[in-house]
């Protein structure tokens, strides 16, 4: 991720959210945490969920499969972090929301976060609900338009 | 990660340590959340640092670059987790943490930690000391002597 | 609580609870937040309810009602804490559980939390079921026994 | 606190602070933990006295001495939640700040922190720097103008 210019540019995303770092979020060092920065792009993944009217829906159970967070700078205490947030890539059972995070108009870090739908046991996983699909779809990076 | 069998086995670790899951680890589904999990490799990555007798020395100032967590199955409260640690790479002025995380003997998580040397400001990273690189040195993975 | 030297003292509580702090548990100022304490108490609170077989029966549903903490020195990473906890009194609909955190010998703080059974709406809590209040009988703080 | 109506009137307060609760402020019961809760209050107290411009001075070193909250109504996710302070009363060496958790117009939570200046050890604390009790003094709970 860290290599994509276009991943540290808040345009790419879709969906965006503002919240406050909080006092808890630093270490013995006085940055933000990396673990809060996964706090923080759970949020932001939570949010984009949440603005579709959530997905409670028959035949989708999502698991956070895979986790991967590059760290490009040190988040500072009190200032706001805006979390973008977007849909990077689908499987036939998965999908990938891409997200970055800002603070002071510096992207501080970027993620992939893996969705697979365990609506069945088993491996691979159920295949995406088409409604989910299709919602999702309007929430893409905006990668394929450049 | 998660297709290397060699990464879920505890004897390929060569530091163990082994806590008590918390129930606020748990989230709204009654799982560990997922974001718990990198408080756990947080943990092991540390308590392997700290039994190094710490990483205060002259030229190394450590930062979390990337972290990368493969989720395996889901955790509950409250059986004991054990985290494997141990070094995955060496380049010049990063390691790679390689970890695992086990409860009741199922291997549930595995995670790749990069720690850069930022002793010095600007791309890349400072040379990791020649007394640390030694000390990392004892505490591979055990994937070299297969 | 702080005054009472008898709630200082490990012997006082009839269910103990020993764990190991976590790096994030510190803050700033490299002691243990004074949050964390709080996160600690909780988890001593749930492990004696579960040691009952657990608190899910009919006519109960616990809501935390107050929490008081006295903090009486700083905590510290690594060391293990144990959390002594036992029943400090009753009520009707509530009871309040009193617990104290010890790190190498020294009680480091203290805490009652109250209880109350909300599994009807309405001001001033449900009646405790026997079962319960029986099953916590047995584990009074050593108080009355002096 | 609980039976003071004024604790839980909004312009009780001098200082307020809104934000946002995370997904992972809830528990298993789809609420916000009582923990959380102490995190929240922690956020208020700490964006007060930034409000001031830090409480670095010589003479002064806070603690903590105790935490006492009362819990009203369960919280939600993710309504804002905004957090009133002010200094509730003062001691020679120590001051408690008084504390009101709002979310919809409910308050949900109170709180009292107990700080004492330990710039000295031993029993009692430090006095109060007086510069500091000045820029306090204007942010008293609105009780005595009643």
């Amino acid at each position: 991720m860290r290599h994509d210019p276009q991943r540290r540019a808040p345009g790419h995303y879709p969906f965006h959210f503002t919240f406050d770092p909080r006092f808890g979020d630093l270490d013995v060092n006085a940055h933000l945490n990396n673990v809060a920065y996964a706090r923080f792009f759970e949020e932001g993944r939570v949010r984009l969920h949440a603005s579709l009217g959530g997905l409670d829906m028959p035949g989708f159970r999502p698991i956070v499969a895979n986790l991967t967070v590059d760290y490009l700078a040190e988040g500072r205490w009190p200032d706001p972090l805006t979390v973008g947030v977007g849909i990077a890539r689908f499987g036939n059972s998965s999908y990938v929301v891409g997200l970055a995070l800002f603070q002071k108009d510096a992207c501080i870090a970027l993620c992939d976060t893996v969705i697979v739908n365990r609506a069945v046991e088993g491996p691979g996983g159920a295949a995406l609900p088409k409604s989910l699909r299709d919602a999702l779809e309007g929430l893409r990076l905006d990668g394929s338009a450049t």
